[in-house]
């Protein structure tokens, strides 16, 4: 998409240790005018595929799968980092999801209430590169039996295995932009 | 806002400990069209401020700042709860939240190159109880020499003291919904 392509040319940085930040208008400021339009090509791609759900992963996919599912006029549900127990009696599945960024393991977690057999997923978030959390929401959704209709993110590293080992597994996987390479010296070059 | 406190009766249930569970479409799962009609409201109410800015805290507020900067056309900035200083090398503004129910202390952080003395800042956040996390958020604005035009929460637990220690410091608070009162046996009740 030519569009997110140019923003991140535009407004992307590409740091030391394989960071690409676009926390000027993705994750952190949220430019929402421009990610709703992210949410029109996702709607585009997957609108005949039944989609009654959007699953997320907080924080960073909210405010994508939210601009989504308005096009497609459907709930979200965002799977939460880790259990309060405190507050959570309710019965839940459950996932773990490792972070090569910050070499932390944690779990994901999603309301049994809220994803079950019925439920074809469309499964949205900002970023795919090595697949860590994607593959918690598809192992969420395989213990719910809820059916994954496909899996759509702003920005996949191409370069890395993610994306990849989900579309071996025969899921649709849509990105947006593609990152074939990228580093300090020549910025972000696409697939 | 009837349409919401509605919604709060329909689909919120108390449970002990002072907690009202509204996770079926407030901020587990979200009902995006249905939070798209709260996020009007609030552009009701502060459409003649010049907002140009909408800041929030991860995750729970995320939902609700996008669909309502969609009808401000504003960016959302959504203060994140710790550092991961392997990534972050950016100049943070900062404060803490205690967190009553987890009895937890964390730190909030924004970029510095996101909010500055420039910013008309409209604060929205789901829930306003004791007011810690708001009071955070004011915080992060203050150093920032951001204007705050005002604060809009979904839900205002009315007997606590979050919202009468905000407006009591000359800050404008609207609150869709106002609980006067909860329990277990009787369900909520509304100012």
């Amino acid at each position: 998409m030519e569009l997110l392509e140019q923003r991140i040319i535009a407004d992307g940085q590409v740091r030391p240790g394989d960071v690409l930040k676009v926390d000027s208008f993705l994750n952190h400021q949220l430019d929402v005018d421009f990610i709703s339009r992210l949410g029109e090509e996702f709607y585009r791609l997957y609108q005949d595929c039944g989609v009654n759900k959007i699953l997320t992963l907080e924080s960073n996919g909210i405010s994508i799968a939210c601009l989504t599912a308005q096009h497609f006029h459907c709930p979200v549900l965002f799977a939460k980092k880790k259990v309060k127990s405190i507050v959570t009696s309710d019965k839940l599945w459950k996932s773990t999801v490792h972070s090569f960024t910050h070499n932390t393991d944690h779990d994901v977690v999603v309301s049994k209430k809220y994803l079950n057999e019925q439920d074809r997923v469309l499964i949205i978030d900002d970023c795919l590169a090595n697949g860590s959390a994607m593959s918690a929401l598809l192992d969420v959704c395989h213990q719910a039996g809820a059916h994954v209709v496909g899996v759509g993110v702003a920005i996949e590293k191409a370069y890395q295995d993610g994306g990849k080992s989900i579309r071996r597994r025969g899921i649709r996987v849509e990105a947006l932009a593609r990152i074939a390479s990228m580093n300090v010296e020549d910025g972000v070059k696409f697939c």
